[in-house]
């Protein structure tokens, strides 16, 4: 039995994908497989879990060595299981930078394109044998792309991705704007979690002038609400990031609907990173930086120190 | 100007991936890239060339910080210019084992397929705009995977592969088996190298139980050329592991047409791997290994010590 899964933080591609590709794997590829997931789906996630009926995924603490897997939705080990290296990974489907860190010992099926989402990589691996997938397939495919996408407003969005949505959406008889609506609302309810799972919920770690940071972004419709829990959020800081070994977190609130970043300032060091990295000046403990929407596309290539 | 480009000992896939995706973006992405080499085409490259009328692309020696390029055939740094993470990879097409040292800074586009020649992948990436391709890039791509399949005997032969070239050779016009005699009989004429230069045609450096190894391969259908010269090769063995920090030399004559491989043992180390890797039993200073014709399939996976 395959185990297909993404990366420690799942969001709605990295929950979706994996239920995508493990249908692909069982139905047309006649190759046992099951979609896991390696922690809690996010607020958004869960949302589609219950629209499409889809049941959630066993989650899992870690991958036995020769256990065959799919990876989707990452390469980076830091966000794979402890030991992938000692398990057999069959295949990788990625959308993003290459980490570096993955090897394996014979060539294996690797397919990483610049699209928004996971899921549109699929979408064009499938081909033709999508025909044959129930509407919650299709329907985990058009929400991750709408979530990458922020329906569509985030600079990694191409035109296929948006391409692909439209054609699910119609195929699904979903109008895009009430349901995308529908979903960031979801993801928008953070009324549930702490200040220290808000700032892990959606959170790389990169590695900025010697230094180890978690950059956290969270997407919203409804920035003020996290805005209103600004000075906890920083006070809980220093425990998240020594927890993981890093020096520093940088959270983004990203407002979907306005299309700017807000950036929390909790000290001098990120005062500095956002005047070096977006030409900002900084007065207060948070700084709106327009346009920003993308840690992948617009926030990492820019950090600087 | 983007360049594209293989590894540092080209061989056919190295030589003729390069001419065929240079066209590809050149002619069908209309974006400028041109084929470039990281050192002097093999005998059967070579002819490759001249069989189709292609000229020889420049040899570099490496690449500009920011300069654009495509890498084909590896994806290992080892076998790729100094400053290649300097450079601004925009693609990788590959079919070997993941080696995990190329990092990117945004996503690109990754293909790395277990079929037996980066030319059969491109074959698949390009899709129906090959109609618009000239006879020499379909030429070179038939060459390449006969070389890599040693006219489909190899254990890396897909039925993909071998159909895609049975289909290039009937629209070409070739008699695919005497098109490949000749072609080993060019990569078979290596009076003209050096035994140095044999040990480095076609080798990979590779680990095993601490020590550096070249591991050095020869195909061929005059294999007793080669075996005659085995006392000087073995002799130039120590010269050429050193000159790149390596341990051994382990060179394998590989007999394209009787499907063997004849390992030469110049000492107790590898007459010790031939024993653990291959459950071969060496009295001389040769062993023969029946079936043994792929160092990706065949033999890096089985060494051991």
């Amino acid at each position: 039995m395959i185990k297909v899964f993404g990366h420690t933080a799942p969001d709605t591609d990295s929950t979706g994908s994996p239920i995508i590709w493990a249908w692909y794997l069982n139905e047309v590829r006649k190759t046992p497989a099951r979609a896991v997931l390696q922690g809690e789906p996010n607020t958004e996630a869960a949302w589609m879990l219950t629209r499409w009926n889809l049941d959630k995924p066993e989650i899992i603490a870690d991958v036995a060595a020769g256990e065959q897997c799919v990876i989707v939705d990452t390469n980076n080990p830091a966000e794979l299981p402890a030991s992938i290296n000692e398990a057999e990974v069959l295949e990788i489907i990625d959308h993003h930078m290459l980490a570096g860190g993955i090897k394996t010992r014979l060539p294996i099926n690797i397919t990483v394109r610049p699209l928004a989402c996971t899921a549109t990589i699929m979408h064009d691996l499938i081909g033709d044998d999508l025909v044959a997938a129930p509407e919650a397939v299709k329907g985990a495919m058009l929400t991750c792309i709408l979530s990458d996408t922020l329906e569509f407003r985030s600079p990694t969005t191409t035109p296929h991705d948006r391409a692909v949505a439209e054609k699910l959406a119609a195929d699904l008889g979903v109008n895009v704007s009430e349901y995308a609506a529908e979903m960031f609302a979801a993801k928008s309810d953070v009324s549930a979690f702490s200040d220290e799972a808000l700032l892990k919920m959606d959170s790389k770690e990169y590695e900025l002038g010697g230094k180890q940071l978690r950059i956290s972004v969270l997407e919203t419709t409804a920035p003020q609400v996290l805005l209103d829990r600004k000075d906890a959020l920083m006070a809980a800081m220093p425990g998240v990031a020594a927890a993981d070994g890093a020096d520093e977190v940088l959270l983004f609130v990203i407002d979907i609907l306005n299309e700017e970043a807000t950036l929390l300032v909790p000290n001098d060091f990120v005062k500095q990173v956002a005047e070096q990295s977006f030409g900002a000046s900084v007065s207060g403990d948070t700084v709106v930086l327009p346009g920003i929407m993308s840690r992948k596309k617009q926030i990492i290539p820019a950090l600087a120190v």
